[in-house]
């Protein structure tokens, strides 16, 4: 193949065979990966995801994505980033970039997505998101027929979480990391510990499940990757 | 192997290439296949896009779920279907039901759950839900950082769907079918008509896209399959 193509590709929720069937066959022809690496693990856990999909003569390019309050940091970061590949799709490679569970929901390929431009050829693959590897694990129903799911940052205003936990039947409250106290109170004033759940690591070797919040010492700390859900129509069994 | 296992499988938007390794692996293995037909079209849409995974040797038992306000009639077809599943997961075989898009998602596969009880081994596999493939295929991206999104049926009333889309950065509208000029009305009372796509059949040969709503003729048949999306920080290029 001599012209270029870019591919955007959801990892999912972290077992390697929670992949697309599609996404496997695509890592296995590209020629570069990029891959997303924070510096303190050193070693990107989507790349881990997707590496036995590889082929041996593939370039992988580790890049730092900072995870920062300062927004000019993080926009050159992606510049920079978003240029490299550009080079690379432009000089004719089938390259990848892949991210942790669905591309297009709380991604940065979307940030890339922006500084690529419509001359590039892309394809982006989805991925299994999160909530959905959890859900699928817990056994633990999302929405129904005539219902709503609301998906949150915990990182939001405590105002915005209580209407949303009102308003829908659902709600997958992500980014709990160092906010578990105050979800858990605002839970439990709106009578729905009964009725949420915690998972972290989803679908890995370390998943933890807490089935019951309430069981959940005070001041315990939490895996990175934890999310609850919320489903104030359904009280989960025991597991 | 000789202890009966049941798989609930995502079979994802609708490219047999969307569905998960694990789906795929699984899908050769098992004896028995459940797959949710409805009478009209004859085939079933899940079977069709799972088909070419199956071993020679399955079992295809192809059973009618009715699409009925009946809660009555609904409820009998589950216990029945239910009941049968049980009875070939006890007598030792691996059985599958697949259902489209993920499983724990707007799916019958949940009220099946609930009347299978904890006695039998069950494992879910997650599925690419409607609304990540299409935001895939059309490039749209959900929500990112702090923002938020909301799954809403259309079915719902419309002052529940004027809060969501108030409420929330992104907002996905399923159902659409039968209800396109209200839910179109309603984004332009609320200035969203340039932040919204409908795709329909995303990834397969008969999908449907419109980049824009307002170029979507009065009357227009729409396919059963139709979702918009909405997300309101975004305005999408013309494609």
């Amino acid at each position: 193949m001599s012209t270029g193509k870019l591919f955007a590709i959801g990892t999912g929720p972290g077992a390697s065979d929670l992949i697309t069937v599609r996404a496997a066959r695509i890592l296995g022809e590209i020629q570069v990966l990029y891959a997303p690496a924070s510096r303190k693990q050193g070693d990107s856990l989507a790349l881990s995801i997707v590496r036995e999909y590889l082929s041996e003569q593939v370039l992988i390019k580790e890049r730092h994505f900072p995870m920062t309050a300062d927004a000019g940091e993080k926009r050159q970061a992606w510049d920079e980033i978003a240029a490299e590949m550009a080079q690379d799709v432009t000089s004719g490679k089938q390259v990848g970039f892949i991210t942790l569970g669905d591309s297009m929901l709380f991604s940065t390929w979307v940030f890339l997505l922006e500084r690529l431009g419509p001359q590039l050829d892309i394809e982006v693959v989805p991925g299994i998101t999160s909530f959905a590897g959890i859900a699928s694990r817990a056994q633990f129903p999302l929405c129904m027929e005539q219902q709503s799911m609301a998906v949150m940052s915990c990182t939001a205003d405590e105002e915005v979480l209580r209407r949303a936990l009102i308003d829908h039947e659902c709600v997958v409250l992500m980014k709990v990391y160092g906010r578990f106290e105050k979800i858990r109170a605002l839970l439990a004033e709106l009578g729905l510990l009964q009725c949420a759940i915690l998972m972290a690591n989803a679908s890995m070797e370390n998943e933890m499940y807490y089935p019951e919040l309430a069981a959940i010492k005070a001041g315990e700390a939490l895996p990175y990757f934890s999310t609850i859900l919320v489903n104030r129509k359904y009280r989960q069994q025991k597991v």
